[in-house]
């Protein structure tokens, strides 16, 4: 069977990754997939992967804050076939003391979080706006809902990025474009967090980090959904979380 | 197949509805369903046609608000199979002006949604809690989230059981229990709300109005979710609904 | 000088506590002040000292949350003055397990807070609303915003009084009377806290307890705000406190 | 008397705004008060005004969420006297449909509210927090609080702002740095928004536009607070106003 639609995730490191894991769930529902990421190794590994397992997978590379790649992303994932979804799902974090943070790493966040976000977002819609339909995805932390010490640079990125998310929702819903915003609230049992922390997995012991797998698994329940009854916002967070 | 888990679903009324539609979803997915409400006539009318379709279910009549019922009913719905999942989904809601308001009205809406759930809630847990496995979700409303010129009463309940859901899930998200909060805004296009004002399903339109179907699919989702990734609150809403 | 309005501070305890400050306070301010406390030597006391510095007040027993208490308070507080500010300031707290907790010490704190706060605010409501002016000031927690585990009883009634205070600043500020919450975050330093855990106030360190008199100036504040900048909620926690 | 105190108050524009308000306030407390804005004929006048009414003030121009700038005003707010408090307090806002809102104007948004805060508060914290007082508030919006429908732009930028200025509260408040956001929720009757809508007034009847003068008395109401008992957010809106 040939794929009629497209789902665009944007944010793609390692296999073993929200990202990756997105891109392959909605590849096994039978759509195309367009992986995005900054790094060619990793997301060209993901679409092999992809397109071993059967699936239809390209590889797109570089900086979805960079206005003329997101909208490369978006021309490129709405050409073959029809856009349907996009995922952004950025995931970089950092702790400073308010009085340590510097300017250029509180915009990098910025930039990756909340800029990228918007501008994935915006041409996406401009894309789905038209026909009526599309589903439009954003990663979101415990951070978006509220900052904590040390994590100025971060909470203001991905509070920012929920403000937009909201915003969208609001305009976007009622032209049949399903805005969503996942909380994801704990650490995830994927390669970045692991790759620097691998005791995290026993110290936290069995389930105590997110999968991946489920992470994509209510990207894809939020796109099945009746829009009748379409969520904006859900969290998501490991039994053993405090919160 | 005999069912091994049985499904305790509270608030159950007419047949196109939350409650029902939520019990027969997990009846197809081999539950044993316990169905309760306070009208006799309609749980069994629910019941029936679980048990026509090929299901298992038993109709329960009395008030959760009641501490005897409520622990009647979770006593009745771990008797045969062992209570692996329970809804509270109460519905009801009025409009006065906080001038008007009586006290009568102001109690019984807190008893209905807020009393109720905490004593279904706690004798659920105290099954559960021991087996360190189930799922507690409850049905919440824009008013759980915020107040309204009206609405004093029925915010004030759905506040108080949210506030009820948090505590549950902080203290037994670690002990293996799954508890949920999921707030529907909007109106729900069953029997409740268009038996009193049926124009309202012209004048919002296609799937205007939320699809009680697809409330109970999400309550599917939440409790099959793997536990590295469990929601505590989601809302659902119509496409066009503002918010 | 005759004073020619009455504050009507309900939930006095001790004159070390919130409420006797706050009747104080508005007793500086040239008001008549009406306290109203569960245990007559209490308010007697307070009553007396606000005379004996000058004020003018008057001691009423009984509890708010029965109906005809609450109408008799502020009737009496508008009898030979015009009621102009009510304060609702109920402080019970209790914790335990959800398993554990009782449904009567469930009802009784939600009794307190949330259906004690309806019937004042009712009643004054009742009474400002025809004169187009006055202040209705409820005391929150941090309970008020969020479920705590081992705090559903109180977050519970809290939340439920919350949605009460914005269900009438939403429908009474248009008609003239300032609704407003104040979340109260931290442990109070009065007789209250102090009678039962004494080592608290060595504990924290220096203001490491909220002084109930910077509490009391807080209400004089919200009354006299100048009504194109009401206030709804703020809130007030000592520096050390961490949130 | 000298003054021995400097209040910064960055975002001073027409002298009928809350910033040269503010200024006015603090000098009226005998601070010696830091106007700064983008426009030198419009804080050289507010500098003017304050000296000419007894008290001391100097004007700074440049743009806080320019590093070098932002050092440089608090540098010499806290050169000849102490620095003790900053007000930064950014207005401006756009509409603009997501679809049609341009990358430039989405990150000048964030430049003013949000990079330009946090500049000025670290640049505040790290002269305040050796000595271990002072006072940084920051203006907020309903926006601060939730996206809608056209106001993505404004919305990213102010929850941005709020996430900040909670991780600075909840860093700096036990170092004794107080941190607050005020919520300005509604139009303020001063001459940004009556210049281009002078209309406004008539329609929103009495007092139904912010009193700048009421807004400025909310931010040394804060810093005048007793530290056992900090607001970190405060919400003002007019009487009239819907929420």
């Amino acid at each position: 069977m040939a794929a009629k639609h497209t789902a665009l995730i944007v944010g793609v490191g390692a296999s073993e990754g929200v990202g990756a894991a997105t891109a392959r769930r909605f590849a096994r529902e039978g759509f195309h997939v367009a992986v995005v990421g900054r790094t060619a190794a990793k997301v060209d590994e993901v679409a092999a992967e992809i397109r071993a397992a059967g699936g239809s997978a390209e590889a797109l590379v570089g900086d979805a804050a960079v206005e003329a790649d997101a909208a490369r992303f978006v021309a490129a994932a709405d050409a073959q076939n029809t856009l349907l979804v996009v995922v952004q799902n950025a995931g970089s974090n950092r702790r400073d003391s308010i009085l340590e943070l510097q300017r250029a790493d509180f915009e990098q966040l910025w930039r990756e979080h909340c800029l990228g976000g918007f501008l994935i977002g915006r041409e996406a819609a401009r894309r789905m706006v038209p026909r009526g339909s599309g589903s439009i995805f954003f990663t979101g932390a415990s951070g978006s809902l509220r900052g904590k010490a040390g994590f100025a640079a971060f909470a203001a990125a991905k509070a920012g990025l929920r403000a937009v998310a909201q915003s969208m929702a609001r305009e976007l819903g009622p032209r049949g474009i399903h805005v969503a915003h996942v909380v994801v609230d704990g650490g995830i049992g994927g390669a970045r967090l692991l790759g620097r922390a691998p005791q995290l997995r026993d110290e936290r012991g069995p389930d105590g980090l997110l999968s991946y797998e489920a992470i994509a698994d209510t990207y894809w329940q939020l796109h099945a959904q009746h829009r009748s009854a379409w969520t904006h916002e859900i969290d998501l967070r490991p039994w053993i979380e405090s919160f």
